[in-house]
């Protein structure tokens, strides 16, 4: 029994109930929503040492961080480094993207230091299963490959899975007679492609979906539906390519939501900003209103070394209209593999991204956040003020760097500081609120 | 006679022709905008060294960098360096916000060194010339040593001058009797009010109004009409007391026009997501389409040590929806004086908002941009992405940090890359673009 099968026939599972307490809200109303597809609860069944994790319609937006070797960069110690400094910031899922070294071994060294779920994108082991001890080459993968890979990787506990199981015969045709500025940009989508194109067959993640659904069933893992054709140049957004695979993941969504088995589609990509909300709707619409993964968006080309920006306003404005889980960017995105610093600030800017989202779209406890720290700023209470950071180190460092004279102010106006000039002449008194303890602010991790 | 004047009487003024060439827009379309307000051309008569520069209507968004010394922090060379930073990143204008030290002497130095129209907030330097030498209160301030400052200001050829003139006796009853969470933020805002409150008069820059005018006929100063009660908080934003002073702006701004003064108007500050494109909206129809020129908006309060990334969500936002120029945010805003590094982040980060909304907007060149960076990654050019980057020297060192193996491509994906793996494959041939010379595709500075 699924948690969608438990919900259908009245009950509510304890991971569920769970979710919805560290979320905020009622159980019965996130059983609704899973029940109905527009949220999920991300815990695969035999998973230890993880909370399960709620994502969809009006809750908190969620930020996922991606971590993982690959065949330049290939050690296993960094990766946990990497972990450690994303968790630190605060990602809320996490997703070993390795694509050098051991992989089943590095992912079971990151699943055992994660509390949070975890995601993989399984033809990257099933890629380097075929040509790693066989000595073959990678488009010679079969699909019992894959499959047996998807298993293996269930079986061991992984929560969530990135499939590209929307890429079809059909959908290549309409992406290549367009002809992208930037091709195909997804690592697992070109890969798919190219081998379509060297096999003349379907893809073997569409051709046999009912197996995937079979074993996303036993382990309770969500599928998260991957847009291989997210568009990787903001002049190939919202092209045909895009909407056609989407649509068909709307199909794909409904035919796991009847099978028990809980979805979540993933997005582009980079789109301009005019873009974005009609990408969000679309996706809601054409995928039945599944919870909404994306990546970026990047709202312009041109800023390698500060993608993480790119993203955070692309992401603010994708969570505002809809998205659900923002996948970070990091600054090294397009130039390299990412350092644990990296990471960090990839983390930081995504979370920003997705509170100032939550802030306007009136999530609950998002907005008080923001008036406690502007409470704290009216009483010029500095250390309300670290505490209510969202990196409270980097606060600290900044303020420290430099201590003004008078230990009130801040090195920026000194004595000439606006707020205390206004508040010495306020016909009422400005009181600090005082803060509460640091994790009751950044909501239960 | 000022541009307005001439442009009135059907002579185009060189500066306005040389800064439609700059803009790239046809002389006689800009001299149009500035005629009516919906631009401006900023260069004071008196100014050497600097290249006159457009700001306004369907005009590529700008950027301004604060640098300036306070009290605290009081080291003119350093102002150099975060002067040279800040051009460096590319900054279209700058503000010398000092309130420590000599400061005509550091202005003077500024100016000297600065190829961009330079602004600044006058009353600062009221209040230094009143303290210092005088050994007074600061309260003690008198309006003859105002416009005895702003006079010697745009003779020694100020650009633009932040003047707070919409604070007046009524619009601060509307401000306190809503009882804000963070009364005034703005320095120049918050010295006005409490001077108020102490001499129980009128604001001087409200009351002589027309003197102000006097001034910036002469030596064609804009004015930029500052916003004192811009909200500091998320929770005081779009109140009263900034509506109110805005209507005040929006008067003034006819006022100046009629008299052939140009404007821009000053705004907020902290706004929730929401609200911004309200916000936009009510500037260009209070202020008869007069330039907007915004700090932030900071879409949350809680990101101290990353408000260049919570402006930068904001400011792409409001770009998109009408703003002119953004006004820049770093790192350190809340914290502490930046430095030298945290105002080229700063920059970037305001330039990449500032970018996202020209593409959005179909201004001529912005898609361009990008659609040439994206060419370049569909060939694998590496250099020609470096060149084409917003900041060059960063995209070299990230992507130099850990080359890969393989030069072809980068250590984020090594072999799998899926550009390479998707053309090798491709029915058409990927070619490089080739790329223009840096400079070309950065817009002229």
């Amino acid at each position: 029994m699924t948690f969608i099968d438990q919900l259908k026939g009245g009950s509510i599972p304890d991971p569920v109930a769970a979710a919805a307490r560290a979320e905020g809200v009622d159980p019965s109303h996130l059983a609704e929503l899973v029940k109905e597809g527009r949220a999920i609860v991300c815990l695969n069944k035999v998973r230890k040492g993880c909370k399960p994790l709620a994502i969809g319609e009006g809750l908190r937006t969620k930020v996922n961080a991606n971590i993982g070797t690959s065949r330049d960069r290939n050690d296993p110690a960094e990766e946990i480094v990497k972990l450690k400094a994303a968790l630190d910031a605060g990602a809320d899922t996490m997703m070993d993207l390795s694509t050098g070294g051991d992989l089943a071994e590095i992912r079971r060294a990151i699943m055992a230091q994660c509390p949070v779920p975890i995601g993989t994108v399984p033809i990257y082991q099933a890629i380097a299963d075929t040509t790693g001890p066989a000595g073959k080459d990678m488009f010679e993968l079969d699909a019992e490959t894959i499959f047996k890979v998807i298993e293996q990787q269930a079986r061991e506990g992984v929560d969530f899975m990135t499939v590209h199981c929307g890429i079809t015969q059909n959908g290549v045709e309409m992406l290549e007679s367009q002809r992208r500025v930037l091709g195909v940009v997804s690592r697992g989508g070109s890969f798919t492609v190219a081998w379509m194109r060297k096999h003349g067959q379907e893809n073997p993640l569409y051709a046999q979906y009912d197996r995937l659904i079979e074993i996303c069933r036993e382990y309770e893992v969500v599928l998260s539906l991957g847009d291989g054709f997210r568009p990787g140049a903001g002049a190939d957004a919202t092209d045909r390519g895009q909407i056609h695979e989407l649509m068909t993941l709307g199909d794909l969504t409904l035919r796991a939501r009847e099978a028990g088995v809980q979805v979540m589609v993933e997005g582009p990509g980079h789109v301009p900003m005019d873009q974005i909300e009609a990408n969000m709707l679309l996706q809601k619409r054409l995928c039945h209103n599944a919870p909404f993964y994306v990546l970026g968006p990047l709202v312009t080309d041109v800023a390698p070394g500060y993608d993480h920006i790119t993203s955070a306003i692309g992401g603010a404005m994708a969570a505002r209209a809809g998205a659900d889980i923002l996948c970070y960017v990091t600054p090294a995105e397009h130039l390299g593999l990412p350092d644990a610093k990296d990471v960090r600030e990839g983390v930081i800017a995504s979370r920003i991204a997705a509170h100032a989202a939550d802030v306007a779209n009136g999530v609950p406890g998002a907005a008080e956040w923001d008036l406690k720290m502007s409470r704290a700023r009216a009483a010029l209470d500095w250390e309300g003020q670290i505490a209510l950071s969202m990196d409270p180190v980097r606060a600290r460092e900044l303020r420290s760097r430099a201590m003004p004279e008078n230990e009130d102010v801040c090195t920026m106006c000194g004595e000439f500081c606006a707020v205390k000039v206004y508040n010495e002449g306020c016909s009422h008194e400005v009181k600090s609120p005082g803060y509460p303890p640091i994790d009751v602010v950044r909501g239960e991790k």
